[in-house]
């Protein structure tokens, strides 16, 4: 059995996807990095998805503290999201960009976007370049119910 | 801390979501339906993570198999996805919408559809009211590179 490579990446691709900021911390640090590999996986109690790579700074605090914000970013803020996409010099640089407040979680919710969930993570696999979180939404901050931003209107590609 | 339900529901709906057919075999059964909960998960190994709602009677297919296929549908096929989604009265009853040719894993790949990938779950997280699968592409046909259909076109919701 031989995968058919451009079949599967044109496949995956076509599978929509958003672009979130999600936001950690771990005692006096923070830091945050563009997600875009988000899912819902229940109703009850409320679970979201997400897919982390296994090799960025953010994952080993999300699995040490296992809690993350979901931040819901809108339509116009292509240009935050690629804030947080870039490489960054030190934890925490990131939000020289934006402001944020602390949520009841601890964790920094954007002021600026549509809003934020807090999530406490409930169980994880670990298998490919990326680590999948279950996570359940334990507190929610909507600041502006708009149009959200999501990948294929920025023309960006992640996934294949 | 007390989660602020209509927040909780007006960020949840902001995720982008998909809608594709998830076909099942078991034995001489075959069955399908569909899905939207549905995200990429690693590149290397490629997977993809499918919610799937606990009380179905595929979920206990895929359970059993360990295996699915994802059909991806175009944007045109809508009440394809609509007969899916509703009360079968028999496993199979469904096909009779839409012909299909079994793949190499012996899971029926939609002939009209822009094509599927036949995955192998890795693992599974099971927690609220839909399972969780984490499940790795082994084979792709793409028949058609066109647009794909997602929940938001629809006027449907699915999430929240």
């Amino acid at each position: 059995m031989e995968l058919n490579l451009e079949a599967k990446k044109t496949l995956l691709r076509k599978i929509p996807h958003g672009l979130f900021i999600c936001t950690v911390s771990e005692g006096e640090e923070i830091n945050g990095f563009t997600a875009s590999w988000v899912t819902q996986g229940s109703f009850n109690p409320p679970l979201v998805v997400m897919a982390v790579r296994a090799d960025g700074s953010s994952h080993g605090m999300v699995n040490r503290t296992k809690k993350f914000c979901l931040n819901v970013l809108r339509s116009d803020q292509k240009e935050l999201a690629a804030v947080f996409f870039k490489p960054q010099k030190g934890l925490g640089g990131r939000f020289e960009s934006t402001a944020y407040t602390f949520g009841e979680l601890g964790l920094p919710i954007l002021d600026d976007a549509i809003g934020g969930v807090e999530c406490k993570v409930i169980n994880s696999v670990e298998h490919g370049d990326h680590t999948v979180f279950v996570a359940e939404v334990l507190t929610a901050v909507l600041h502006n119910d708009t149009e959200a931003l999501n990948l294929s209107s920025t023309g960006w590609s992640y996934g294949g």
